[in-house]
């Protein structure tokens, strides 16, 4: 079975259990010839997509009424996975979705590290730093690496502790944002075993 | 007296009790023949001015020896302005300063509102929607504009409010983040105030 998730810069694709990623911007999906089962965020490659009768679009098979309209597909897959926490995924942008007892509360959305080092870095060359993961976020900082690691990490983890719910830490980032969320769940899977389960429930394969 | 507080984007004068702004990239300081005291954290300006002699670097009459070594200028004369408090300098980027009794404890730095509009639309043109300012910061969020605006504002909020401490605004942007900070001080006139107690103190005038 082949799974895909298609987020802003990056095809995600499951093989098995092999994981790859292709370029959104360079990929044609019209090279794949067996079933996808996909899910996109992506407007543009969302279109592309419409005319690919093998790619199997599994956003209909999601009840959308218990999120938003506009809310990703992804993080409303995501959510499915779980009946109790607060997910990150941080990917090009970090969603931060809390699902209380089954149900979804709400949530927000956050830049990711590559998109925030670009801001600063787009502010002034005086704050082209990469981010500090290792910074000690209970002092204030003193130095400029710090100031905007803590500008960017200190405001995002209050943020997500004040919630007090076990944290599922998922998304190409994930390992690094695990850093200052040490007792987060890494799952790797999570938006493609959710995948799965919905594609099982709607007898799709 | 003409003052100038030059940052990223623009330079900041203060001509008695007017003031002005002119635009960084195109703007000739060779262009005023009066005395002028600036402080300055912009690297290209910061060169330029040193070839003029009618331009006084008021810098180097702060003690930096309290902040540390990279900090912007304009942070430091900001806080030489109070005894207590927390300074918010909403700019192209927002400065987080921490003064306790007099003794700088560190800062932050965040992205101002222009750069971090354009963050989120370069993610994904999804996104692409101004700051609601009046989002309800106690409510997780079920719309796309409040997942950008809480995640921006919320997250923000959360880190300066532990600091249980009393708010100065200042900077251009200071009015808009009054609606998320009602109990802060708005002090347009910090930095320009601050500067003129410094060439007091140093006697420049």
């Amino acid at each position: 079975m082949l799974l895909c998730d298609i987020g802003n810069t990056s095809y995600h694709f499951l093989k098995d259990e092999q994981d790859f990623k292709e370029d959104a911007l360079s990929f044609n999906p019209s090279s794949i010839k067996e079933r996808v089962f996909y899910i996109c965020v992506n407007p543009h490659v969302k279109t592309a997509l419409k005319e690919l009768q093998n790619w199997i679009d599994l956003s209909l098979h999601v009840d959308m009424s218990k999120y938003y309209e506009t809310m990703g597909i992804d993080r409303a897959v995501a959510c499915e996975a779980i009946s109790d926490g607060i997910i990150i995924d941080a990917g090009s942008a970090v969603t931060v979705d809390v699902v209380n007892n089954k149900k979804y509360e709400g949530g927000f959305i956050y830049p990711g590290i590559k998109a925030m080092h670009e801001t600063y870095k787009n502010i002034s060359s005086a704050l082209d730093y990469s981010f500090n993961f290792e910074c000690d976020l209970d002092i204030m900082p003193k130095n400029s690496q710090d100031s905007i690691s803590y500008g960017y990490l200190k405001t995002f983890y209050s943020e997500v502790m004040s919630h007090n719910k076990k944290i599922f830490l998922t998304g190409g980032d994930a390992k690094k944002f695990a850093k200052i969320f040490p007792d987060a769940k890494i799952d790797d899977k999570l938006i493609f075993n959710s995948m799965k389960k919905i594609i099982k429930k709607a007898d799709l394969c």
